[in-house]
């Protein structure tokens, strides 16, 4: 028995990754891919990439033709535009996984970072924060999956046990570094590839609308406003993020203390896995797996964590599996091993 | 005493690498840019890296305003725009030199490839085709020059001596690789860094518009047509051209004679170097410079000549600029050392 | 039931491959894994991409310790290094696959261009060129599979229904690009980031070693000698070979006869895509697949065709698995879906 | 009336930006290169960029014949080779502008960073650290230069106001991100292509050796001891380094006051350009200049500094003939602009 699955939104790079990953996984068919098209056009014509592999045909939303393809949705859209359709499928018992930032927020804090009423508060009630590693219990009766940011994935694998041990005395300075496919597939002249090779910046300083989804998320783990300076930058290359974090921590601590923290921590995550002493990660040991990779160094009471992941996968489709897979009660890392 | 010069299109990446260069020559000086702007802007402003350097505002092209700033008029614009102005600027008794496809090919050509009338035939009979090497006398005398594309000087450089001579017995075959430059300063999603970095393709298959005007100069030098079949790929680096030519040459020719005629063809240019033999040539040498490389390698009749250039360097702008050069009597060399 | 796996030479980029493709493969389990090190060392130490994925120890390679453990052994080693083992492990009938050059020329071409004496004359005979597309009847009951070569692979592909139709009327010209992992895992300063990034270049001009295998198999298909003229370029990206090869065919075909000749041909191939008319290949359709994809273009009798492979799949590791598949009687496509 | 100058190991990526650089230099003339060759060998046979540019021989360095050769010397060597020769050149009332870190450190710290005794305590006495923007009239003076290092030089500039102006209040966090070329020219495998590109690391968290540099300038600054982290990246393109710095300073500062502190400090610096407000720096804006840009941005007393250099101008050779022009009496910025 296979579950019917649908990719609204599936010609970005991560809707290309949710295709990707969803056609080798076992359990499931794709029974449904959508984009902005004039007339459906199978999908492996579009990428051709896909030729031989999926030749589903994509075509233009249309919610009750949807609904009678699929019991499992991956919403893959720009912000806001997700809102208007969770509550007809949320109607038809049908599950959801949104990769968007629309049920990631408080609803004030949302519509003052998307500058727009926020159309679905109660979806917004209903919708279980996707990080496994937090929610896993809560991810397993959900109907609405929000699932999280690139850039906060990175982020919150890497601070998680240390602000669960209550260890960090001050603000938080995170150094991100993305590269470009996490700015999405359009048409932008910043994104050009004479614009973006052999050229390297800082953008949005202590201004990406990743932030509040930190904060929260934060502030959830230990009941406790953190402080965050957060700085991302473009790197010239097409996956990953490597996020360098830097924490002031309580006296006292010693290196292998703090690793070994970590290593307990997680040591029954399939998808995190904490370095050795010394041991430093690199994005090419992360990309095109769902593995978050951390790497921790301490000295004179500054911690500094670096963490890894794929932005399309653990970062975004990858992750949206990783949650299917525990709602469904499949094997968590079936498609993504 | 200097020259007054203006760049109408200064944004594009040609329009930026003619600033860089204009802006370093001792003869002239930068009057006037042009580009569509809402208002005008300080062109440092648009472009940090020429903060303190070039301050010179950017504004909307007027033909009127422009007659008083400068003399010469580089133009670099969209394919069919500069025959709009070229006969306003020239009937003040000014210089122009034009680096679309203009004023490169015969009005029937032009019209086929282009799908449009030719807005100013008798320009396009006052025009001088700006390739030094075959047309340096004429460019002296010239008014309007119609600077040639990327790809024909790389090809035609490579292929010069060898048509002369008249030792090519059968067709010819130009595999050409182009940087991303080539294509424009745009937001086209095929152009965006995801879909370029890492990938490599061929395109426009005897299909570029380009090639009339390889096959029309070549015609013009030995009088015979030649075929040529010429395929174009776009390489992921910013930079440079380089073109692999197959040819079938006359029998009982030595590769040692290929290359000593090459060499003796060049020995006075300042612009190509033809290398020793067994040395290939690479982008890397050329980048940056008005040079073009040509290697050459000779088996079983089987002429095989590599050539190089910066696609806005030699294939545009500094190639530009040594018209200009020469138009005016300075150093051909000026600004591209 | 599954079969125990030995990779010899498994720190190179096709070994790692190798290991990757073997550790998702539900057929075979990885046993053993060598390289030159001077004590065990698990895998992942070595490459921490495989943490929690293959922990197998990577040791020194010892034939006798190699034959307990393995009864089928891809070898991937430099060349002339498989002719020393290739005899000890065949008389205990156990399989191999070899990813050297070693066993695919006649001993006499062999020795020309490696210049030193084949030391298994014997192995030589029985050994079976691994590409499926042609010799799929023969591998089935091989001892030995000598694996093709990347080029020769993207090359014999793209030729392969052409020259058994027997339309070729004259010399042969392949012009192939190459990503950067094609030259091996090693320290070298030509392969150095800042030498080969933002460069382009083409070498060994007709004198690769990869061109006698062309000139073999082709003469095998054929029964005819063929003139090739094969010009090598180096592309600044890890992954991939493209070639775009040249050929003047016989009067009064037309393009879709021709196109339709090569969809007939490889109809039933599970990993060779014939485009559509008009439809040009690219690496990022192939990259990280066992796809060979194929381009035609046809004009005034000269065909062109566009190949295109991941040289570390296709071009090597998929393939060796691919053959493996066949050798052992698995499903042809197991572990490289 | 030209100055004569050598460089004194001209085949590294240094090197080679320096004989750039000084060929385009108006007042002086190269006469003497140097690297381990076996045989004398024409610059432009080994480096064909430089074909028809600089012909000089580059030889091994014998110092007797090298003083015959120059007035001022380049000294672009391995760590601990410059020692040895210094005092020789300065003996014959030579200048010396030495590019590695051989005088830029206290005899007890370069012990302990290079783990070897310091053979010319003498000179290190003498050495006069090379950043103008802190040394200008010191410069003046000098005959012995320690030219900065790359990392210190973009991390210097963009602290040196803030720390004279003694607004910080903790610890210096410093997130450095550099180009592949800062790690200089030479066979190494974690520098090949296929292990850089599309990868990004930290490296040698605390523990790079530019840190005692950087901990040494900036206490001569305002004679207080800081505490810094700092954390180098390799960055997959050929130039640049991305300095972003974390800074809590005093209460009660506000951003446009910051910004103008930075503007009014450099406004008389010919190569520092400090943004303003909302403006972030980009390497693609640096690189091939001798400039340093400098974005700030400030909120909740977290003071964020993004500095840009290109590591092999500003970064190394750019600074050096910056400081021969100087030492000299030249235009500053002579073959800079």
């Amino acid at each position: 028995m296979t579950t019917n699955v649908a990719v609204i939104g599936a010609t970005g790079y991560t809707g290309q990754e949710l295709v990707e990953i969803l056609s080798k996984h076992k359990k499931v068919k794709i029974k449904y891919l959508t984009s902005r098209v004039e007339v459906p056009t199978p999908y492996s014509t579009m990428f051709p990439r896909f030729k031989n592999i999926v030749d589903v045909a994509c075509c233009e939303f249309d919610i009750s033709h949807a609904l009678k393809k699929a019991d499992v949705f991956f919403l893959s859209l720009p912000h806001t535009v997700s809102t208007e359709f969770v509550a007809g499928i949320l109607g038809e018992g049908k599950k959801v996984i949104d990769l968007s930032a629309d049920y990631r927020l408080d609803k004030t804090i949302y519509e003052k970072w998307y500058k727009t009423e926020h159309k679905d508060p109660i979806g917004l009630k209903k919708a279980v924060y996707g990080l496994p590693e937090i929610n896993r219990e809560k991810i397993k009766d959900a109907e609405l999956i929000a699932n999280p940011g690139c850039y906060p994935t990175s982020v919150l694998l890497g601070l998680l046990p240390a602000v669960k041990k209550k260890i960090i005395t001050q603000d938080i300075i995170i150094d991100s570094k993305s590269g470009v496919s996490g700015a999405g597939r359009k048409a932008a002249l910043e994104l050009s590839y004479c614009e973006v090779n052999e050229n390297f910046k800082a953008y949005k300083i202590n201004d990406h609308q990743h932030m509040p989804e930190m904060e929260k998320i934060l502030k959830e783990i230990d009941k406790k406003e953190h402080n965050i300076t957060f700085v991302p930058h473009l790197l010239p290359l097409n996956r990953g993020i490597l996020s360098t974090m830097y924490l002031k921590v309580s006296e006292g601590l010693r290196e292998d203390d703090i690793i070994s923290l970590y290593q307990r921590f997680y040591e029954k995550e399939p998808f995190v896995r904490v370095l050795d002493k010394g041991k430093v990660p690199q994005l090419k040991d992360v990309v095109n797996t769902n593995y978050c990779d951390i790497g921790i160094s301490y000295k004179n009471n500054m911690l500094v964590i670096v963490s890894c992941i794929d932005n399309l996968v653990k970062g975004a489709a990858g992750q949206a599996v990783q949650n299917m897979n525990i709602m469904l009660g499949f094997d968590e890392q079936e498609g993504l091993k």
